[in-house]
């Protein structure tokens, strides 16, 4: 008895509950494939905060953007989560230039890889020694590889499906590489971009030193700059390479994860979690990578908002700060969280670029993957064919840490995603609404499937 | 006994015989997704020739050169098959100019409908009354539309995922809007665009009068154009528009079907057509409708070749002519077939646009349609989630007429196809070359796991 006047009670706050969840599922996704305002709001942040690196001031612009976007709504509340972040600066334009006996003199499209120092103003140059793979310059050791430029030149596997499987393959290189040249001695490193496109267009990304290790300069080539250097050193191996940079790192800044929230209305204190990260490359309007996560994220407010869905438990939208290096906002979002012994029920994260989804990606126990799995059927309508164990999202993660809870990645269709991934390719131009949306309408349906049939419950 | 010694034969023409069907798919997917080739020929095609509608000079270079790229393959043998097409001219630029007491004049941006005839060089202005259906407009009647332009202004329901079926929801305004108005006595007809963009460029199409009737010119405005044109009238229903063109259609002349085939080793009489169109609309390169198609059916050819491959039955690639206005190409292959006595076994058509692939439509009887469903396990690993029945291609579509044979369509992910459908935005560089590699290997592998296979032999 008591159950059926709950579940009466209950049913005045879901003025949707005379739905199936079907219908409900169906009007997500109609309303987010009929709406425009994430679209253009993703349009207006890649205009005013372009190359958002963490403790730029495009990121505290996209930090006051996303802020207002949210506090113009219906929500319950919207705040700043502080997080003090790194302060890394590119520096002027680089610059790289081939200069061989042979073949004279020939410009490189290079970028310096982030947290690299700068060679300084006059740039150095020095002889180059290419390489495969980690293994191969272990192999070569100290004496053939003091003072000399490392060229990490092992290319993208194109042969996966799944272009994730083709960029582990090869990151490697540009996390770890740069480091281990410096422990044997080289001046610089120099790694081919991480990308499917073949384009003159360089892509950066972080590189790892050991703090108290000395660091090296680390430059990432376009793939064509790549192709050249490597022909350059087939016909003259004596040539020489010049590299500037002037990046440099300057003292903690303090920035802000930004937060808005709905209540929930019958178990208010378990929060669910939608994210991306607000922070990009400096180098890109940072579209997919990822503020379509960020607008995708603050769109499921609205649609659960606009449809009437009242969830049972409160619902946040966190843009994520410094991500692309040191995921000061991801530690601290779930830190705060254990601190203030909040209760974590799940959370989803979208930073895969915003192409059609194809799947969620649950790490989890098995009994939560396959509860969630059980799910399924409501999404092939909408071309969602996959939910497996996997890893979730680089913001989420961290909850694992603290909660024992279910965290999920939404799947996309990975084929365009490395030719801009963190390169000046990644412009808003290249987001197709629709498939934008339908990530939207992917999240905001598995938060109301999950949250209205109570699914995780223990 | 017989059986195994004709088997032992078999296996010497299969020169990868020994290994599994599975391999093979992976070697497929593998070549596909590491060349280069058939995206960079689509390039030159699109630059070489840009609009090239049927019987115009750029269709005349699309021939030869698609002919010229089969010649210097290892192909059996490469074709031309004549066939006469019409030849409608679009004239000068086209011009709107709404011209209001309220409002003043508004520039818009239209196109005419292919077969549209002109206005003239002086144009014509007339009121104008919206309509949202052929069905509102039979409603209206002789006395409501006699001396008005009609405009046709149902938008694209954006709410299904599918966007064909967002199109076919609204394309028969485009179709018989015009000859429907003409019939009430209308002076022209202007239609929304058929799209899912919300931009400032017309989408072209065919319009199709009947014989006999008068026709009236007929033009596609912008989206955009049409919400202006929608709100003006809004204001000031007594508004008048300026329309001019000077389309007009001249005699057929003669084109080509542009076919390269390889001989089948045990059944060279069994004829397996992978085919797209060449002809595009002449205000657009044509890359995704139809370059992609025209040179994924060649790469089928390229792969069966490089991975050694030998097919039972001969593999035609068919460059058809003439698609988007009469399907002359199309009718004519089918009667050439029938007329020659061929033997059809099993067509497919790329004419969805070169996205990834998730699929494959299949117009055939059931047990034909559940022997290629059980080939849905090759496909998963690829992305591949349907083998469902349903529309093959408008070109191969005609053999029907005279074979009792397998149709297949590669359907692919229709978020983006009708932003550039007909429009000056299907240019090269929205097409992804991963995508439309994905496309060409499963329709390599279709081909070859049903040749292989036997899998529709009585």
């Amino acid at each position: 008895m008591k159950k059926i006047a709950f579940s009466l009670l209950l049913s005045l706050f879901l003025l949707n509950s005379g739905w199936s969840q079907e219908e409900n599922v169906a009007a997500i996704f109609s309303n987010a494939l009929n709406s425009e305002i994430a679209y253009e709001n993703l349009g207006i942040l890649c205009e005013i905060a372009e190359g958002r690196i963490s403790g730029s001031p495009a990121a505290a612009a996209a930090v006051e953007f996303t802020r207002q976007i949210m506090e113009n709504m219906d929500v319950d509340s919207v705040y700043l989560q502080e997080v003090m972040v790194p302060n890394w600066k590119r520096g002027e334009p680089e610059a790289a230039r081939i200069i061989s006996r042979f073949s004279g003199n020939t410009d490189l499209n290079v970028i310096a890889l982030g947290l690299s120092v700068g060679t300084g103003p006059s740039g150095l140059s020095a002889g180059v020694i290419e390489v495969q793979s980690l293994q191969e310059l272990e192999r070569l050791g100290y004496e053939n590889v003091e003072g000399k430029i490392v060229f990490f030149n092992r290319p993208f596997d194109q042969t996966h499906y799944n272009t994730f499987a083709g960029y582990s393959g090869a990151v490697d290189q540009r996390v770890h590489g740069p480091a281990r040249a410096a422990d044997l001695g080289a001046v610089a490193a120099v790694v081919r971009s991480v990308t499917t496109a073949c384009h003159d267009y360089p892509h950066t990304g972080v590189t790892r030193f050991r703090e108290d290790d000395e660091n090296i300069p680390a430059f990432a080539v376009s793939p064509v700059g790549a192709d050249i250097l490597s022909r350059n050193l087939l016909i003259d191996p004596e040539l020489r390479l010049y590299l500037m940079n002037t990046s440099y790192r300057l003292p903690d800044v303090l920035s802000y994860n930004v937060i808005g929230e709905i209540r929930g209305r019958v178990y208010p204190e378990q929060i669910i979690t939608v994210g991306g990260h607000l922070d990009s490359w400096d180098n890109s309007q940072g579209a997919h990578d990822d503020g379509a996560g960020c607008m995708q994220s603050i769109d499921v407010l609205r649609i659960f908002n606009e449809l009437e869905i009242r969830p049972k438990r409160t619902i946040r939208a966190v843009m994520f700060m410094d991500e692309e290096i040191m995921q000061r906002g991801g530690r601290k979002y779930a830190l705060d969280a254990f601190e203030k012994n909040e209760r974590h029920y799940f959370a989803i994260e979208s930073d895969r670029g915003a192409f059609t989804p194809g799947g969620f990606s649950i790490d989890a126990s098995d009994e939560r993957v396959k509860a969630i799995q059980t799910l399924l059927p409501y999404f092939t309508p909408y071309g969602i064919h996959e939910i497996a164990e996997g890893y979730s999202g680089v913001d989420i993660q961290f909850l694992k840490d603290y909660f024992d809870m279910a965290l999920a990645g939404l799947v996309t269709d990975t084929q365009r995603y490395f030719d801009l991934h963190h390169a000046a390719t990644d412009t808003f131009d290249k987001v197709n609404r629709r498939e934008m949306q339908l990530g939207t309408a992917a999240m905001t349906s598995l938060i109301y499937l999950i949250d209205h049939l109570d699914l995780l419950d223990p």
